[in-house]
């Protein structure tokens, strides 16, 4: 109810703050018998590290993983999972300076509004760390859905105003930014170099595909199957936008061109992206999520401070150019949550 | 769980097909002492109601509602708000003929898929007509909102590919398809004759503007308020995508240019839509959906029957050439019962 | 999340007052392509009906229920079930009098101090007459459970003192108290006369008898079964205790005489009534319920008004002697709705 | 929804098995700027702690609670509280003798048969153990209920058929039993001796009573107050039956003797145990709960395998000869948990 918790029948409650003790998820609802590492969880918390790309920070968070319950002799025994991770490297001091600052575009102000009290170091609850519990939760997320051999795969259509000319699955894994087009990767490289002298920050788009859901998933006609899926995107601080199949491009089209036609063999073109009345229709899911420019820049900004007076700040030290690359596994962590969990729920209505 | 409430402490619960008996919504956690009547509710659905722009189908859908319970003496009591809606001119003779074709666009194939049944009269529970129960609670998460004086505002930003240049406001009841720029609506309904003509139907944006909402809504992090923004509006059927404040355009933002500054009298500019770390920042709220064509037209189309085989289908009879601008109460209805609904999270919080 | 539902996956949501316009339920998520009639729900509320037995008040109501949702062609099809009871012979004029007055053992004192407001007429929302949705759900409940061959059987072991020396299950049908004694029922058709005519009123104890469950169901640590099953009986309105097994006798037991031995063929006796860790074990379950003399009785009592000034009161008028006979369908159907939603909440987790 | 999460407004989920890694707690919904230390929650568990009484086991449970997030300062933020304590003094060696055997009145057979797979060590999840979760939560709610002056104590009002009589809260803290009368206290504890001698266990009854609570707290109709009581206590494992006030009594009350009269000054008795209509009156809140002896007994007894051989069984090692004390303060924070929770509800009412 506080928000915390996301998810029906596989439920995940993430706690932590940046740069308090630890973070970490619990795991409610995971089916019994699977097979579950500590390395399952840890490879995808590796992928999601920063310090890895040109725009990355140099924090050297080594983010290890640890399975405090749920599993026993390797296999999931269907109680909780609690996933701990303690923090490391945590310097504050450099948040004392401004402690009493509402930094642009972050949630400083919002929260001092809404508790009259925040962990101010860092960010907080609200800093980016906290998508390490859902990346956490969604490698055991993606462990349910293997089994169905149901995939997803997160990548960088669009970032600093280069959009990717193709979509080259083979291609996201050999670059740092996971743009499927490696001529376009390169462009962006670039830019990021260019943006970062400047002090300045990035956004993209990261699109996501499925492959492999069976029809039949989401309950209409709230938890629409896409409805699910937009809130688990947005509740990703830096998402602004989200969109399903054609997406915005729906406003122009004509139905006779909106329209999927159905063959003998499935679904003739995909521009409902995969669900069709909020349930999947066995196509592919393809969605596409707006990131915002991270609002952590250099450059000198204007602002007040809690009472409101104004201030001219110059944040000093490390900062990501951009969200993306690492938000892709987070989008991915989050698709996978939302489809393990309506995989569950059509198991329940012994379908 | 099986997706047919929405909300927490105010939470909603719709029931009913298009050609069923009746349809209706329960409505929990309505403060006590607050006076409505049949006409708060009546009101609202009769601006809703079909048959009404050059667009829509002569379909004459009275739409009487009648509260049950919940309410004595002209006040609500704490209890339960039960609303019932009869359906009336009810033919679903029409739809006999294709009982087991998959219209294309429409949840036919998925619902049989989940279920292995369907009521397929007029769409059953997949109709648009179950947002009859949205706006009706929408009705009641106004008067909420009223207290508070917060005020939501649904216009057709976009229509048929013809964009609004303007946003003014009063003009935005003067025309039948509710947008707030004159020139374009009549462009707009010159587009709707043409591609009556064709058999053909349209789709577009819709903008709601939320103006007076206080800072402190929404709870980080999967509760952000706008995660369930988005949440409530993607489970309205016709909409594919949905975007906060700048939206889409953040991915071509920097974030000096993305970030909002903050001046003594609160923020300078309004990228974030009024939403910052999720919780409302006191600034307009402003966000946007895609609204795909209506997907029942007159055209031949190519699609299968229940047992995959290829049939030519050309639907004749009543169709709305889109769910503009009738969908812009449904968000306006949908956004009400968000903010309602995080308005009662937040008091409980007793901040 | 304000107490007018109940279940999980399979959802109940109850509303209307004693004296309003109707009363009804909604349930949500029962499994689709199960057969399901007017009958099947009409025959349940029967049983229920007052007026049958001697303790009862002469007050006719039809309590005649209208399938509105969900049903299709005498099958459900996976959407909510909406069911709708009008309020008939409803004569409000006797509760005009003392609508001032807080009534000793209801709950007038209690809903003004919660809402500071209430509609005073027959009980408004906390009168027993909304346990006629609970009756109609139950049907429903049990239709899920029948398929899996599980029987739910209440009955009155203990009224106004009397106590049943055996449980003869044949005999429960044959007298109006189902009680499954027939010496034991003659005496407490006496007890009831007797103090019918004093004006009083009586209590009891209802048994609960489950045949055919399987083992599994349950939900640790907080969803045990038999603290489901407590929830659903304590939240009928007369019920002031629950045991299960051999219930507050587990206080005077050792621990060698509690345990239930194993043995090949499973448990040789049944102290634990079925359940074991919160999950059902198999054997029988069986539970029991302190029913209190309803508060109404035509006694003068002491009291005061909402200015807590003192008032003597005497109210005329029908009343029952008794919530017993007519609860144990009541009991039955809370069991019957919290074992078919564990039923799906087992499905869930594929085992 | 699998079970491991209790509450709505203040919500708390436990995890972790007797013997894995760890065992925690996340709180979420607390209100932010309360003061929380790790000694305020420590307190609580130290209480609980076994080894204390005649009756414990040896075991050197340190049971070191540490806070990991949601606390600043000293002061609650209105995030995710993360309870964690590290399993000490584990040794798992005594269960691998009998992982194969289902030992009676324990949840071996009835999780094997839920989830094909257990933990057996220490019992696993349904180990008593888990009960600390609860105690450090109910550390939390307790601190949000002083606030109010609200004030939960719980007694043992019956041990191995000795009942307490008379209730002297001052006597309570004075003897290792918690029993409110001196004398009764002294007749356990050679009670305890005698069955400790013989290997076996003992049950009793656990009375709670609250001080202080307002009026107004419960949710009509599924959510009353006794309701979720009933729900939260019959979910600690050795409960076998809840009542209320008069409890099991009211079966052979009449309704003249079982109503409360109310005065210019309020409640004139309390055999209404605090709650009418599910709400609370503003009377002290009085309940009771069944206590089952441990199974766990150094005799012999019968059972089977998994192969549902027979089996004889001995258990050596250490065993608590009660859950009495220890459980009284798992019942506190239970009782604890649910009024916090329901004051939150309260507060959401804008009430």
């Amino acid at each position: 109810m506080s928000g915390n918790s996301f998810g029906t029948l596989l439920k995940i409650t993430t706690w932590g703050e940046s740069h308090g003790e630890a973070l970490g998820v619990v795991i409610d609802g995971c089916p019994p018998r699977m097979e579950l590492s500590n390395e399952d969880i840890q490879e995808e918390l590796d992928r999601r590290r920063p310090g890895q790309g040109k725009g990355s920070s140099p924090r050297k968070e080594e983010d290890r993983v640890e399975i405090l319950s749920g599993v026993f002799e390797g296999k999931t025994t269907g109680t909780p999972i609690s996933l701990l991770i303690r923090n490391q490297d945590v310097d504050s001091s450099p948040y004392e300076k401004w402690k009493e600052v509402f930094r642009p575009g972050q949630a400083d102000f919002t929260y001092q509004a809404k508790y009259g009290i925040r962990d101010y170091r860092g960010g907080g609850r609200a800093s980016a760390r906290e998508t390490a519990g859902r990346v956490a939760a969604g490698a055991v997320a993606k462990k349910i859905l293997e089994k169905e051999r149901i995939e997803i795969i997160g990548y960088t259509l669009e970032f600093g105003g280069i959009r990717a000319g193709k979509v080259d699955l083979e291609e996201i894994k050999r670059n740092a930014l996971r743009c499927p087009d490696r001529n376009a990767a390169m462009t962006m490289e670039k830019k990021i170099e260019e943006v970062k002298l400047q002090g300045d920050s990035l956004g993209g788009i990261v699109e996501v595909l499925v492959r492999g859901c069976p029809p039949g998933l989401g309950e209409p006609v709230f938890d629409k199957l896409e409805a699910d899926l937009a809130k688990a995107l947005m509740s990703i601080g830096a998402v602004r936008g989200m969109e399903i199949g054609a997406g915005f491009k729906v406003a122009r089209m004509l139905g006779s061109q909106c329209n999927d036609p159905i063959g003998p063999k499935g679904f003739e073109k995909n521009d409902a992206g995969g669900i069709l009345g909020g349930i999947s229709n066995g196509a592919n899911i393809v969605l596409r999520v707006a990131v915002k420019p991270i609002p952590s820049i250099s450059l000198e900004q204007r602002t007040v401070d809690q009472s409101m007076r104004p201030v001219s700040l110059k944040i000093k030290g490390r900062h990501d150019v951009s969200a993306i690359p690492r938000i892709n596994f987070v989008c991915e962590a989050m698709v996978a949550i939302v489809l393990a969990d309506h995989l569950l729920r059509q198991k329940a209505l012994g379908c």
